[in-house]
């Protein structure tokens, strides 16, 4: 099948790239770099050093012999969002090309407006250029787990049986995210559902958990297929971020209590969840959402289990909760879809996180350590991050 | 109390200023004009003639002695969005300042990446400038009943208490609108919620019905006051449009089976619920919603009572819906909210509609017959309505 992969320059656009065309599917990326001007901006880098497209494509090309195409540019530019399917007319189109970073959506009024401007104009354009070029395409949309919020009751995947006064109805599952970022994906979804709906179109909306690892069976043939790993507080992802900061000796750092429940998934079962909702789309005009996530587990239980993998001492300290959350809440989270779809899940290991040091411990080098800590608050409204 | 009316040069951002100022609170009005543009850009113009909003403040103190502060520019630009709040410091800000038509929103993706962003933006700004300036200060905002959609349970004020496997919540109502303009409302009450959320805001959210009628006790005033009458099949709501299409000997246009019902109230119930509002604020952090509508009447009896209120013979067609929608299905709202306030409704009457005959016969001379059909098509993603 044809797949094209927006967003394909990133931290898992990437590696779902590879996995696709190792499977033998005809695979194009497409990226505006974008994510790269962001480390600029914060004054970090990927800790793992990353090849540039072009290059990461010629590897690829020269270790396997296949060939993924690469497209530049920028969905909110609609003549490059229908340009490129036309060109390379897909079956299916992988959406990872949004700003993705709660925190930095976050930062002020500017990341915030920019944020949902990107996110909800991109998605858009590239709804219209499906019903306008091909309505059989099936969306692929990566989405978050953080869409929901945490409830009091158990999360279901997307659609919600509401009995109510004693009339039923099969709903939008009710959506209460905690910041600009994941409120982005909320329209997105309210939009996506919607272009099904009069357009016919086929989605899959994922709403992810937090992923942790960095490599996958294809990124580690060569190590310039390598791809990004963050550590810092505005785009490093949870676990990844105590990998890096045991590594450095420093405490592990837990926002609040760390009662704070997440769904989270290893990287190799992100490429692989991908994997199996396009090669068995959702049907015209169908909505369909998995949850796209393995376990559950509190941010301090992910913090001592990091702790208790190190080999030295490693210390865990709690911070002043940046955020606004509910730090103790129910969490119980339906994600039997990908299941049903043959996903076998990497489950958290003690091995995948000493490998995790072992990447982590061979760039340590390359870390700014004033990038760990938080300077983003949520209660207020403008946080001078660029001046850290 | 000072009272910011934000889109103040419109259908009912103008009445609802007057209201406002005769009932003692001191009243400024902001508006970029951009509704005027969207006539120029549709070739067609308000049945009732109408005055700049500069006149119109002269005229309201010249025969009142009241005084409306007028404010130009764009909620978009963020140096104007700060700075009439710092100029004018109010206690409440009402916010009409939206692209309000479904069907403009339709036209081509422009018209919905145009509607979303423009909606969403000014939203957004609006909310950073109240919370870096004034958390105090009340934000109504207007919404609209096509956010909910036709569930098939009771729609309720906002906010669903679910019971779900045992387990019990007040959630967010879940939301599954009809046009990408209801949409960028859904999009906007999430984001307010989060607001209220984050930053300690007080917001009223009003999830306005289809507003019929034309005249209020100070827009009679002087026929400079007047309001603006819209007959057109993009902006002109539905009984007001068959209002027009009677005077003019047409048939009245229903679409599909007229089965759809929706929530409709009075011009004079607007200002009075918007007055209600913002004399009876939110609490701090608490994101409210009220249902501003005062009757359900389905288009097929909307259009029936205006064909039996009419002196002469009225035909009633239908047109293929051009719409997606339930044609036929349950509708029960909850909308008790402003009524507990003190709202006492004005219910569709054949005074009312007789009133407003002559209103359109008064101005009949100024229609342009073929922008009373439909043009935009939702099941197609362009519609080339500018070469009507």
């Amino acid at each position: 099948m044809r797949i094209l992969v927006l967003g394909g320059d990133g931290y898992l656009g990437w590696p779902t790239a590879l996995h696709l065309s190792q499977r033998g599917h005809e695979v194009a990326v497409a990226d505006n770099f974008v994510r790269r001007q962001y480390d600029l901006e914060m004054g970090v880098d990927s800790l793992v050093p990353i090849e540039s497209l072009q290059t990461r494509a010629e590897v690829w090309h020269s270790v396997t012999g296949k060939t993924i195409e690469v497209h530049v540019g920028d969905l909110t530019d609609a003549d490059f969002t229908y340009g490129t399917l036309r060109a390379f007319r897909p079956d299916t189109v992988v959406h990872f090309a949004e700003q993705r970073a709660a925190p930095y959506s976050m930062i002020d009024r500017k990341h915030a407006v920019y944020t949902q401007v990107n996110n909800v104009t991109g998605t858009l354009n590239l709804l219209y250029a499906i019903a306008e070029i091909d309505r059989d395409i099936h969306l692929v949309k990566l989405g978050t787990m953080g869409e929901y919020g945490t409830p009091n009751i158990d999360i279901e995947e997307g659609w919600l049986e509401v009995e109510h006064n004693g009339r039923r109805d099969r709903v939008l599952y009710p959506k209460r995210p905690g910041s600009f970022y994941h409120l982005s994906k909320v329209h997105d979804s309210h939009n996506i559902e919607f272009a099904c709906r009069i357009w016919g179109l086929r989605a899959t909306d994922l709403n992810q958990g937090v992923v942790y690892g960095q490599q996958t069976p294809e990124t580690v043939l060569d190590d310039r297929l390598a791809t990004r790993f963050d550590y810092d507080a505005v785009f490093g992802t949870v676990l990844n971020r105590f990998v890096i900061q045991a590594v450095l000796g420093h405490p592990l750092t837990v926002y609040g209590t760390g009662g704070q429940t997440r769904g989270i998934l290893d990287i190799r079962d992100t490429v692989r969840c991908v994997q199996l909702a396009c090669e068995n789309p959702a049907a015209a005009g169908e909505f369909r959402v998995f949850n796209q996530m393995t376990q559950s587990l509190s941010v301090r239980r992910i913090a001592e289990t990091v702790a208790e993998c190190f080999p030295n001492d490693v210390e865990i300290t709690r911070l002043d909760n940046p955020r606004v959350e509910r730090e103790e809440h129910y969490y119980n989270v339906t994600h039997t879809g990908l299941v049903d779809l043959g996903l076998v899940p990497h489950l958290l290991s003690d091995t995948l996180i000493t490998s995790l040091f072992d990447v982590a411990k061979r760039h340590a080098h390359r870390v700014r350590p004033r990038a760990l800590s938080p300077r983003v608050h949520w209660r207020q409204s403008t946080s001078p991050v660029q001046q850290s």
